[in-house]
């Protein structure tokens, strides 16, 4: 199964959580879902999921469900994290350290390859097994270990041009955490991490 | 104007995207944008923005666009970010001392008011010039700070006992970095920082 063209990119966005949940019914050893319980534990609509699974094939069947199993090795294959992305971390305060020691990555696609920093008194430090190394090091070691998928910790003011080296070294998918707009290329792909506009998001609903 | 009730909730998640483009315009020192220059930053579609804004009212006039500085406040009076909100940060680890030193809160309607761990050797640490507390104190702190807003640090097996006992004191907005979904009662919202579910978003599109 290739990717298919014209799938909206919110339906991408969804299937990272529909993994997720489907990873924590293996968990607690259920072999067999629906729609209708997804939606429920996720706050989507049943008729949502159906669709939107609908765009990558056939996964479910009337009456007994979709096998957990089998969905997630499918999600997981449609967005290629059935296999080990290594990745490099630029920034490493106590949001990088933070981000290298996290034990989420592992069984979900991802782990931290390589370390940079621009402070002198950091580099070569050791942080997770890993020994922090200095930007200009950076171009080459990514290339090196052909590193698609970078993470963005340095302050707001540095991150336009931490993206520019990535870019230019092979790197094609960027999770900023920087609280800025990136400007990359059309083939580049970025993300944000702003619990700010996580917070502003639910203080809409709370009652004075 | 108060909150205008049936609007769609990833309408509401759309608003803080505009706040944080509003603001940069604002400091870029523009006076004026257009849906189509908004939907150019955002990738969003401008009729998107157009309808969005809609349920709240006339922002923008034909011609002219919308005043930036005048859209900013109405859509911070929306979200009741217009104002400051207190929060209690629990887990101070790499990632709650990112957070406790983080600056992108200021400005957008929150500051870190107090730190909780459940670790003895952090209690009465001095970060970010807060204090750390003890868990057995949080209760009554948040009480006594009426803070309405937390974010989860703690490592995932320890987030539904701290939601719970924050859930309990009053908090109505939780923050969760920990991987694992929380249960909350339904006049509580949950969002979820989750790395990972953005890094897979990305892989999709990623050529082999």
């Amino acid at each position: 199964m290739g990717n298919i063209p014209h799938i909206p990119d919110i339906v991408i966005g969804r299937l990272p959580i529909y993994l997720r949940a489907l990873n924590r019914m293996i968990q607690e050893e259920q072999e067999y879902t629906s729609s209708h319980e997804l939606g429920d534990r996720l706050g989507i609509s049943s008729a949502q999921i159906r669709k939107d699974l609908s765009h990558f094939g056939e996964f479910g069947k009337q009456g007994t469900g979709y096998n957990i199993k089998y969905l997630y090795e499918q999600i997981r294959h449609i967005l290629k994290v059935d296999r080990d992305w290594p990745m490099a971390v630029v920034g490493v305060g106590d949001l990088g350290h933070a981000v290298a020691h996290y034990r989420g990555f592992k069984m979900r696609g991802f782990w931290v390859a390589c370390l940079f920093d621009a402070d002198p008194s950091k580099i070569g430090e050791q942080v997770a097994g890993l020994t922090v190394q200095s930007m200009d090091e950076m171009e080459a070691e990514i290339r090196h270990q052909t590193i698609k998928v970078a993470m963005i910790a340095v302050p707001a003011k540095e991150a336009q041009a931490v993206a520019n080296q990535l870019v230019k070294a092979g790197v094609r998918a960027l999770l900023n955490y920087a609280p800025i707009t990136l400007a990359v290329p059309p083939d580049v792909r970025v993300q944000y991490i702003d619990p700010v506009a996580h917070l502003q998001h639910m203080t809409y609903y709370i009652s004075p």
